[in-house]
């Protein structure tokens, strides 16, 4: 039975990764690293780079393979994400009998495999079904808190974890005065009313290319749009995350 | 000035370590341990194996300093907490001001200090300001996830971190299907609606005494509340933390 590590990497700095991270890749016959092309927010080469250096490469076969494209001629969103993984599925199970000789096998997920990652939900479709273990990794959300040194709950408080889209389309979540928001294309913050709300943001947090901006909402908001935008013209990729809190209500 | 570095450790497994925090400690110049009198939960056996690993101790010198307790006379919660901390803060001062040659020094934290921890605001009350810098750890909320080898969120869809006390005084959060209970002093979820609820739980997530169950919350939970109990009087102190979701509303 192949045994399957999903392990988290953290957000793109190598010392996030933990012991258990380090001791999980030494042990694996072989470690997957997936290709986007030439987008470079598929950060291969951070993976390439943890791997070379932990790595004893007599032991540990590294893998690449190009991750299918999702069909954008399948209209329907869920549909077409599920035949995505479906391909990404399809191409693991290719790409590990392509190494007879491997049992442990590794998988780099960048931040958490828990957090608004599709790997454990890739790894469910493999048949015959594999052992899976998860390693925990740092997340953006820890990165981006410690980026600004700020808790991310006020005490004893709930907070909510959502994208930007939903919170472009429903506005602030019931119930809690702290929003982490995730997966923005950009300045979904902008349909809130910004009266009383700070703002925490962070691009590429943890990364070397870490940019950080807060402030109250209505004041650095604009800021923060310039920011992003210009780090995406001269990266060719952004990822950012922001902590928003409004006073009580 | 003081450079204070509070250093998320993780759930209590030495290999959660990133080597971020490991770098930390061992750049450090005195690192202080807190002790909780014959309390087994500051763990404080965990800090000082984790320290003996770690730190060359010709370079690092280990405080120990005993927690303040909170004055229950205290009637107001917030009061209370409030004094708490002020008291700690007096102490890591005092801790801090008997070794007048470190300049570089660290805290170690249960978990990652931006997650329902009071470092960061026991740390802002200290003159004068200290520079203060944060290294993510594990949390519990990860290491529950990877015990289970389950995501934290639905595709696209937003959760809710909250405490047992809210849990069991408001319900299920609004405009969630899945919520994170942490620091549930035991059974909050007794006071839901279990119909079509599904619950992951998780005691001493990520440590040797882990313990987890999962399935349909009606089934399983009085089968938690007894593992809960038991391994609570096994052990002189329990934590736990436990996921619910509930189907698509």
């Amino acid at each position: 039975m192949i045994e399957l590590a999903l392990v988290g990497i953290g957000t793109g700095n190598p010392d996030h990764l933990t012991r258990q991270a380090m001791r999980t890749l030494a042990a694996a016959d072989l470690v997957m690293i997936p290709r986007k092309g030439d987008d470079k927010a598929d950060l291969a080469e951070l993976r390439r780079t943890i791997c070379a250096e932990l790595l004893d490469d007599t032991k540990t076969q590294l893998a690449e393979f190009d991750l299918p494209v999702r069909d954008a001629a399948t209209p329907d969103y869920r549909r077409r994400v599920d035949d995505w993984h479906d391909a990404i599925a399809a191409v693991w199970a290719r790409t590990i009998a392509a190494h007879p000789g491997a049992r442990r096998v590794a998988l780099l997920v960048w931040g958490d495999p828990a957090l608004y990652d599709s790997t454990l939900r890739i790894a469910a479709r493999l048949q015959p079904a594999p052992r899976i273990s998860v390693v925990p990794g740092i997340t953006s959300i820890q990165a981006l808190a410690a980026a600004h040194a700020i808790p991310l709950n006020e005490i004893g408080a709930p907070f909510v974890v959502t994208t930007g889209r939903r919170l472009r389309d429903e506005g602030w979540p019931a119930g809690v005065d702290t929003v982490v928001v995730m997966l923005d294309a950009g300045g979904a913050f902008e349909a809130l009313d910004a009266q009383g709300v700070e703002i925490w943001w962070g691009a590429y947090v943890g990364m070397a290319e870490q940019i950080t901006i807060a402030g109250p909402l209505a004041e650095v908001g604009p800021r923060i749009l310039a920011a992003r935008a210009e780090a995406r013209a001269r990266h060719g990729w952004v990822m950012d995350i922001y902590l928003l809190r409004r006073r009580g209500g």
